[in-house]
């Protein structure tokens, strides 16, 4: 049994991003030799998420109105924000979205469908983060 | 160590469905030989999520409603449908039910609780889409 | 190939907590002996969830606001309460939220960031519920 890990660093321009990884995850079970078995991607911070979708910039789009519409940024009610921060609504997002993914590696390639792209989710950026691979198998 | 994939088809008559495979799933484990492990079970399309919850009719109905009360079918705005699709409601759907579950294998059966049972949710139908299953383990 | 199940139980005095259990998990995969490979940490009930994020006491009350905001507990429409349950809000928060979380394991710990914690977040408590977590690697 072999695993292999991995971090990857983001530092976005902006607050909210949404970053198409496919490539490096590709990349990740390429170097870690392992041809059959699961590959783990998540997020090491608690105000970012990892999704499978569309690569469509419409739809990105839509996604990050949808987040507002749910729980918006300029809300004052938020109680975490009473501690200083600001990031309430990166945190809730962040939950909603899942911070991690799961994908099948069947002969060294991780399992997608024709439309399905791996994206890093950045809900409060403009800072150093980070995701963090794990491939296991054979 | 053992992997075993399975593609399994889905053609829905309706856009939206909700459809049990818990059994289905189970025989994709017994069929791998495989008892202790897990096992993926994923969608390999955008517009399309598993979940684990009861099989009770009156909820999958509530479902749906709530799906329709966050991301609304027949809103103008999506940037998405610009393109000349109609699903980007789907598409946001699938992103926050989550395109996969992961369950465990011990004694060559899938764990799930007394009322667990596995779904797979169309969120825009009428076509041949798949599901994606791989075990691995021993 | 290694493997380790534990059961872990819960009774809560409210039907809605939210518990820190990062501490009980470690303490799963410290007694699994498994130093390298992933855990799946599952509610083995349709009205609970287990996520990852911040122990801040705001965020936790702002995540209940959200909740009651997006799937109402005093809604009277819930099909699934017609059956005689009170409780449709609880099944459709925990399919948003997610039942599950797979966390990698590396050199015996699990990873997870620096204010990462895991949560076992109870919406439908005062009753003994349980979480399944397993272990695999080596």
């Amino acid at each position: 049994m072999k695993f292999f890990d991995k971090t990857l660093w983001f530092n976005t321009n902006n607050r909210r991003e949404i970053i198409h990884i496919s490539r490096q995850i590709q990349d990740v079970v390429d170097e870690s030799g392992i041809t059959e078995g699961l590959c783990y991607v998540g997020s090491m911070h608690t105000t970012a998420a990892v999704l499978v979708n569309d690569n469509e910039s419409g739809l990105h789009s839509d996604l990050f109105d949808l987040l507002e519409k749910i729980a918006p940024y300029s809300v004052r009610g938020y109680k975490h924000n009473r501690t200083g921060e600001d990031n309430a609504e990166a945190h809730l997002r962040a939950m909603f979205l899942h911070p991690q993914i799961i994908l099948p590696v069947s002969n060294g390639q991780l399992v997608l469908g024709t439309w399905q792209r791996i994206f890093y989710l950045e809900l409060d950026g403009k800072r150093r983060k980070r995701l963090f691979v794990k491939v296991i198998g054979e």
